[in-house]
């Protein structure tokens, strides 16, 4: 068996598994033989990825059936992500103590005179030529732990499957169900909270991290290198928040909107910005030959990129958003009057091969897909889902809500298994108390000091217990766990990753689990309908709540309303009434005709669908229902008022209910007979 | 530059592509700088498969575009899959010769003393070891092909993404989407046409194919070996018919059900049936050095091997469908009085995991995954549908329609893609004329002789003008195209995919634009109405025409109707009155409380729901609509007649109308307003 070493005798035997070893080893070296052996290797690992694929989804099944298993018993303790960790823990166990598959062959190792390692390999073997691609770099440990578990080895993925395959879905649909008023209406903070916030968060976690190192260090429990870029991407990696938890049981009791609003915006904004900023950090090249000293030139190129990659994501995303919802809406008009019986196929088929070309089209470039994804989310609900035929609407909110539930658990699931599966874990008990303390101390920094700058501008305050609330959600995820296990060749990232898994199961399972009581704890509002919550505060204060939308949200929504909106989707004023008169022509030629009739009533189309606990309520027009006719009823009553915010308000409302909120499937149903109030009552006096 | 020869030297440069050319030739061998550069050389790599994938997403949305376009001019010659592959040669064309990307450096090609080709190879680069993996072999011809157009070699997928991740969709929606009334009551043609057929068709295509071989061999045209067993292979891979067109068609027209369901069961059944046959051929493999003498010993094994695969993966797809419909049926009793807002999700996705579970698990066991997944779709069809809820019966319909949709046109495209891209065709007129010739008289072979037969034993005769039209829609498509691709390593089977594709463009443009028109020459009636058929007949024809189900679908039935449906769905008479009094015990546990209720009415829950042009028409209980009015009255008729034969008859018919028919999603909407006979009579005369 080879061992590390820096010339190594080649081998002349096989790296296969199972039965074609024995064959393998009676193989004679003639043509046919070699042929039928290579088949059946390149079959026998086929099969034994078909295994390893097999026992995610069965994973997955179990945590479907679990879910419904705890309908019964209203745990309100474990989310159905916990679960999928906890099963992934189980399931790690097994393979790695259970069931031990020797490789009892030998590597194939050749000491040929390469001196750069090519992307793709030709072999000559006895005048055939076999072709191979570069996998990755494999350090020294690895080599001996590959001899000693196969069965691990394979159920480890490549990382990159976190970034092209699962988490785009879930990050779409974050974008997609966005509740757009609330985030609308507290952008500014939001953008705070996700940018300065992280960007502080990063560097305070970095600081008390690498504070940390240096005492390991002079203790000598350090085992290899750790910089101060180390801890910062350390930093970055752990300020991505994942509430998903949290927001779930927020929805279900109905707690404040505001809260929600807050906690949702930024860990959807904040994964984008951690992405990009672990990128800019890995990019820190500073001249010389240490990587690792400070360089004010290497600084500033590293910001460059965060912003370069950041907008030109952002571009990406928003411009397919666009042209997707052009597209629809010229498509709309001209099949208006024909009744296609494939048109919400076409429809659903056209999104979603749109939404996955922004994707790949960011990755083309040299953006990051992810980010591409989520504002291209965005932006299509904001325009396209206007101008999608009612069943498509459904359709396409089923499709993503269904990819973003798999994805979600199968990396949870993959957590839980790589604590067990991953084999070069390093676990410092100094430097997992130190993350810790990092993280606490990061996430404190973030929050207080500006909700207390934003404070100083918002009329509607971010209330104490608010905050509290904000702080103690500060789960980590699905995002922070595919930062960290991206690159585990150094010991320093091998360290970061076995920690930040740490992290991840502690916020998930305890702070998850405590939310509920938190919230009773902190006197957090729950039970709150969504558009009752208008009625009740003074008209006065309603319309200073509004202003508080602060300016450049106001001068957005002036561009939104005026132009954006007419021009990709059916509602809004006529381009004829907003342009100037020079554009006249053009503007008639742009105006659906549509636009004319919605003048009087200036609402969204998305306002004709409402759902209500899973049943599809359909509303046309002006008839209403439920929740929204109160407001609707508040709206003909200011319609007199200040047409900007009034309208602004008007058209969020309408415009939200429809969107599923991300965080609604739970492991947590609620009978619809019983109020939610009581429910917290309960909790907080104890189960019945 | 290397050229083919038994010993290369080994170049020191790199196989890189764009941009990181340069800096990698500049680049000193320091450990930090080999990190650098295989960074960029895998992140260019991963720029580039976007890139890639990118193409063929904008190809799909291509098509889905003109689809859009193509309703207003009710093209009725080009469906969508003809379309996809005139945008796939379109864009191949594109990539051959007008883009050009140059390799600029040079290969790097190892000689070492290696006797076999591991699956997995190591590679010592000064200390740090690199792993690749095994992509395939490579021909003398390719590496020269290799340096040429690199543009080319990266739009070219491993064919096993074909098995793997294309077809199991299309074909399990195939089988979810089963006329079942019709295929039932056409089981026995349907199973002589899909087995006896195609093996009767492999056969002909063999000999005549065959024949041409030889006389390219005597005429000198033959640049290589061409074995029997090659023609056998190419006569399993040909005789894998796809009539997706002319199905679309006769779903849009209405033509007559019978041979509707003959021919889209048959096309379903001998794709299932192909797969099987070819990897039998392929594993034929008879002692001695000879592998192509002919070997009785050797001839059995395969035939064993495809029993042995077929049964296996057959047991494998109805076991799990049974499985699931279990599950379901035990959470409906469960979940059946909590209002779970998540439950379609949950049962979505519980339905999507455990059918592509059965998928991996066969390909696990060495089985045939996509014959797997057939069975399971037409299992889930039967028995899990029943018990899901209606929102998850759309969703799972319309998240397999889509899935179905977006693979069929994406295979289409790449066909359209491979003319151009797949540098090693095998162009040989003699061979294609053969090639032609052999279908031709495989096809009639196969149908004739057969329909024959069928129709000593059926009462409903298959007529002339039905041959005919069957013998005209032997369409070639995905699977044919797949099976040829699979292995293109000799210069057989290069032949055989140039050939199979030129079989494909064919028939697909060929034939199924002439579809419209051959239906009207044979005068086959359209705009028939699939329960209407039922009142015209008069009842002792209806009687002896049910009586025409085979002795075999009669046993099958009545073991189904009364066991097995009790036991995994709602319906059917009670377990407690169908199994012997020792059972008693148990058939009390295992029957469903809704079994007594359903006693009377001996009606399938599918009934409940029942599809009208895209609307949701939902009915419960004994209300009906439409077409199904006439079928129910005339069941009340027919209630007291024969109970077996007219319960299946009601059964089935009750069964069919929710589900979409394969092949609906059309090019040619037709506006409702318009019987489809005027159609028909127009198109007969000439378009207007």
């Amino acid at each position: 068996m080879a061992g590390p070493g820096p010339v190594l005798a080649a081998a002349a035997g096989l790296w296969a598994r199972g039965a074609a070893a024995a064959e393998v080893a009676a193989a004679r070296p003639g043509a046919l033989e070699e042929e039928i052996v290579s088949e059946k290797a390149a079959e026998e690992s086929h099969r034994q990825d078909s295994a390893n694929l097999l026992v995610f989804i069965l994973l997955l099944t179990l945590t479907i059936l679990t879910i419904w298993l705890f309908k019964h018993r209203r745990a309100r303790f474990l989310h159905e992500t916990g679960l999928a960790m906890i099963y992934g823990v189980l399931v790690g166990v097994v393979l790695r103590y259970g069931i031990h598959v020797p490789s009892d062959v030998n590597n194939v190792t050749l000491s040929c005179q390469v001196q750069t390692s090519p992307a793709t390999l030709l072999v000559n073997v006895s005048g055939k030529f076999y072709e191979y691609t570069l996998k990755g770099e494999i350090s020294a440990q690895e080599l001996n732990n590959v001899q000693d578990n196969e069965m691990l080895r394979k159920v480890t993925f490549d990382p990159e499957v976190f970034f092209n395959i699962l988490l785009p879905p879930i990050i779409f649909y974050a974008g997609y169900s966005l509740k757009r008023r609330h985030f609308f209406r507290n952008l500014g903070s939001i953008l705070a909270y996700a940018f300065l916030g992280t960007a502080i968060s990063c560097l305070v976690i970095g600081s008390v991290v690498y504070g940390c190192v240096a005492l390991m260090k002079v203790t000598g429990q350090l085992g290899g290198d750790f910089y101060f870029t180390d801890c910062l991407l350390f930093g970055a990696i752990v300020s991505a928040t994942d509430p998903v938890t949290v927001l779930a049981i927020f929805h279900e009791l109905q707690v404040d909107v505001e809260l929600y609003a807050l906690l949702f915006g930024e860990s959807v904004l904040n994964d984008a910005v951690a992405i990009v900023l672990s990128s800019s950090i890995v990019a820190y090249q500073p001249a010389g030959d240490n990587s690792h000293t400070f360089d004010v030139t290497a600084m500033f190129k590293s910001i460059g990129i965060f912003l370069g990659i950041f907008s030109g994501s952002f571009a990406m995303g928003a411009a397919t958003g666009v042209c997707l919802s052009n597209l629809s809406l010229t498509i709309g008009n001209v099949t208006k009057f024909t009744k296609l019986r494939e048109f919400p196929l076409l429809e659903t088929g056209l999104f979603f091969l749109m939404s996955w070309s922004t994707f790949l089209l960011a990755e083309a470039c040299g953006f990051t897909g992810v980010v591409a994804v989520l504002f291209c989310g965005i932006t299509q609900a904001h325009y396209t889902y206007n101008n999608l035929s009612t069943e498509s609407q459904h359709r396409t909110k089923q499709l993503f809500e269904l990819l973003n539930f798999l994805a979600e658990n199968f990396i949870f699931s993959y957590m839980g298994l790589a604590l067990f599966t991953f084999q070069n874990h390093v676990f410092n008990p100094t430097f997992v108390v130190g993350a810790f303390l990092a993280i606490f101390l990061g996430r404190a920094a973030n929050i207080y000091p500006l909700s207390f700058l934003l404070n100083l501008g918002r009329r509607n305050k971010i209330g104490t217990n608010l905050q509290h609330m904000m702080m103690f959600a500060g789960l980590r995820g699905a995002m922070a766990f595919a930062l960290a296990i991206r690159d585990t060749a150094t010991y320093a990232r091998q360290m970061m990753f076995s920690t930040t898994l740490l992290i991840v199961f502690f916020t998930v399972w305890v702070f998850g689990g405590g939310t509920t009581a938190m919230l009773s704890c902190l006197n957090i509002r729950v039970g709150v309908d969504a558009d009752q919550e208008n009625v009740g505060v003074p008209e006065s204060e309603r319309r200073s709540t509004k202003a508080e939308s602060a300016w450049l949200f106001r001068m957005w929504y002036n561009f939104d309303h005026n132009y954006l909106k007419p021009l990709l989707t059916h509602s809004g004023p006529p381009l004829t009434t907003t342009l100037p008169g020079c554009c006249g022509p053009v503007a008639r030629c742009l105006t659906s005709p549509q636009a004319y009739e919605n003048q009087e009533q200036l609402k969204d189309d998305d306002s004709d669908l409402i759902l209500n606990d899973g049943d599809i309520s359909l509303t046309y027009g002006d008839s209403t229902v439920n929740t929204d006719s109160v407001a609707s009823s508040g709206a003909s009553r200011r319609f007199v008022g200040n047409s900007s915010e009034d309208a602004l308000d008007r058209e969020l409302a309408f415009g939200d209910h429809e969107l599923v909120i991300r965080g609604t499937r739970l492991v947590l149903p609620m009978d619809d007979s019983e109020p939610p109030s009581n429910v917290l009552d309960s909790a907080r006096h104890g189960p019945a």
